[in-house]
């Protein structure tokens, strides 16, 4: 086989960077060569347990990538040879290219130290529809799941068990849930929006092992507490799938992410990377950073996908702004960039202000929800570092008008001046408009 | 009576022109007068006549500027004295100031050359409780209404008639419904919006008289047409009150607004004006603009209480965004800066790129919407001018997104590159990102 852009992994990386490629450069061949037969939404694959009822309503179609005509290829890559310009595949294939990207996304991080990892029922959350189905398959015959780890996957799979009448238990090590991505104030809604749902939270908490025979029974927690279990989902974080792309003679990062520049070249002529599997930086202090998201996979496909022939884009990827959202039930949570947590632990001299208003006006209609918009802002610059918002469905869009305000290098100054749009069904009144108001306080701060 | 900052009229500008300036100087006296016992939430007025059910539920409360120390006097300033800082009141009072803002705001402007315009049961929709009480009084006796004018106020006020059992006929001189805000194509599905809600919409239609005898009986078109009706609300547009700050020495733009620089004051020393009285000009051009926002009020108004002392922001307005959102039923629409029509006229070589998308991930969600994004960006510069958004409610904030990104000056190609945020239950997928596809399609139609 002969492609002129080669593409390994089929996730949201690959999706965009092989739609990308292929739209800027109709008169190339671009294949996509990925191991799954269908491929998981992945920020979807939490729903599969509740609302959204199986993983065949959770696809991530190929009909953009057949109407572009990009080849698809299912099949694994085995090696490159990045001076021939060729790959080795699984079935027997040999694929020549002339610019390859790397989008192998990652894998579930299983917490091997806890005794007992590896018994029966001990599943993890990998972006595999066949595991997921089976998964999901044995968990109709279960009632008790114990879901260790509480960031965003954790959390979501626990509420959406629990949508499901299992009777599920989220076990933190750290002090609050989704403590590496929110201050705690944050965090303390979410838990109490969980338990309020029927999930029980247990943050805090060390997991000494998982106990049973063959199959799980229980999980022992440090303290000798003894809980039952039918089933424990460890949700402990994704490490990136790297281990082709170091053979392949490309860098990895100590993190263990492949090195890439702004336009995500590796070190490597003509192979790029993109998604989880490539290395990050925060935005603000440009030190290397582990977050993977699918937005931010997709971010740097495009850049990677413009880029291949010649630089097309400019000012890309300063760093990458962490920007995160989740609903449970009622209330939404969503965070850009830096923490009042992290910006302190980065040692910014900051100032926050949160305020607290309602995303209605008046607050008395119908589906008027609490929002609350906190922002951290270096002291002396006024610069945005960070936000973080709490309120109904609209912060998954609130959180990008923050988003947008970091990118763009906005100030506290550009905030107090900023012209927003409102309307009594949609938005919090102009008047008392959360992020606005947050920036007022800000300002006084900075005095 | 003696105050340091006195602000004339307490709707959204004077609300927060009071607080930003009494929440800044602290130790100085700010004085609120306005004509009103109880203030209506702007924007919030149609929704007295349905959701909301009644202008008691729909008060700009008083608890802020109370808490804060702001001295509010219900009276009318009839006259002031610019040069000796003082003003005369309706109930006789005196008052000296230092500073003095005008947010005066705007009335109903009457179409005065339809015959028949000056019958009973003809409304228009000021911000006055009183009037709008008894118009809401004398509508729960009325079957028919006929509205004239088809701007936001208009489209809302009909919807929620409508949803009060009332037969509502929505007349529209233009050839689509808030034509001048979008382009047809939105305007086209808010149409069929509000049809299938059970408003009879008619476009492109002259009123030729208001017939009846003392009272509406009915409405006559061009055309011959006779529709019957118990009432005609006029909902044909605002003119800035003015008059006042006319005799009082400030100059006047030609299209009435009061002449304003960029931190809002006025040709007179120590005089500011801020909201509907006050001039605007259009952002991308500099053009005079007759925008009348709460938003932009309530913005305008910071950036005069911010400035009352002392030039304590800078990078203020270059222009205004309008910046608008509406609701009818499970369709939004929204719109920030130039549409196409409009950047057309202006003699902007243009391209725009329109994606039609989803606002959740998976499609299937309950909730999900479609949801279409549309920018119009200069052709050479990539510069974006404008964006418009149809779907769920999420779009009250993303037009905030693309307003921000006009604010910072953001090209395609910083949207090609920008770093969003996405959820399966808030927003759209990052791989099919309406705001960022429209982006990219844009970037191909400028080479």
């Amino acid at each position: 086989m002969k492609t002129d852009v080669l593409i390994i992994g089929g996730s949201a990386a690959g999706l965009v960077s092989a739609m990308t490629a292929k739209s800027c450069n109709p008169d190339k061949q671009v294949t996509l060569i990925r191991k799954e037969e269908k491929v998981m939404i992945p920020c979807g694959i939490p729903y599969i347990f509740g609302t959204v009822g199986t993983s065949e309503k959770n696809i991530l179609p190929d009909a953009g990538l057949e109407k572009l005509g990009v080849n698809i290829v299912i099949d694994e890559v085995l090696s490159v040879d990045a001076a021939a310009k060729s790959c080795k595949t699984k079935k027997g294939d040999t694929c020549q290219y002339d610019k390859l990207i790397f989008a192998t996304g990652s894998l579930p991080q299983l917490m091997t130290f806890i005794p007992g990892y590896d018994k029966e029922n001990v599943f993890t959350v990998p972006k595999n529809k066949v595991y997921l189905d089976a998964l999901q398959e044995k968990l109709n015959a279960m009632k008790k799941v114990i879901v260790i780890g509480a960031g965003f996957i954790g959390v979501e799979i626990s509420d959406e068990l629990s949508k499901k009448d299992k009777e599920v238990t989220l076990i933190e090590l750290l002090p609050e849930v989704m403590a590496t991505a929110f201050d705690p104030e944050f965090s303390k809604l979410a838990e109490s929006a969980l338990t309020e749902r029927g999930v029980r939270v247990m943050t805090g908490i060390v997991v000494k092992e998982i106990i049973g025979k063959k199959a799980v029974e229980g999980v022992l927690l440090q303290d000798g507490t003894r809980l039952d279990a039918d089933a424990v989902i460890m949700s402990t974080g994704y490490k990136p799938n790297t281990d082709l792309a170091k053979e392949s003679g490309l860098k990895l990062n100590p993190y263990g992410f492949i090195e890439v520049d702004r336009y995500m070249r590796t070190n490597l002529e003509d192979v790029f990377a993109a998604g989880d599997c490539a290395e990050k930086r925060e935005f603000s202090t440009g030190k290397l950073s582990k977050i993977m998201l699918a937005s931010t996979a997709c971010a740097e496909a495009r850049v990677a996908a413009l880029n291949l022939y010649e630089l097309a884009t400019v000012n890309t990827f300063r760093g990458t702004i962490g920007i995160y959202s989740t609903n449970i039930g009622k209330s939404s949570y969503a965070v850009a960039g830096l923490t009042e947590n992290m910006a302190k632990a980065d040692k910014f001299h900051i100032v926050t202000g949160s305020f607290s208003g309602v995303d209605r006006h008046p607050a008395c209609l119908e589906d008027s929800s609490p929002q609350i918009v906190k922002l951290i802002v270096q002291k002396k610059s006024g610069a945005v570092l960070g936000g973080e918002v709490y309120g109904g469905k609209s912060v998954g869009e609130l959180i990008n008008v923050i988003g947008f305000a970091i990118q763009a290098n906005m100030t506290v100054n550009d905030l107090l001046v900023a012209q927003i749009g409102t309307q009594p069904m949609l938005t919090a009144s102009p008047a008392a408009y959360p992020l606005i108001k947050a920036a007022e306080i800000c300002a006084k701060a900075m005095k």
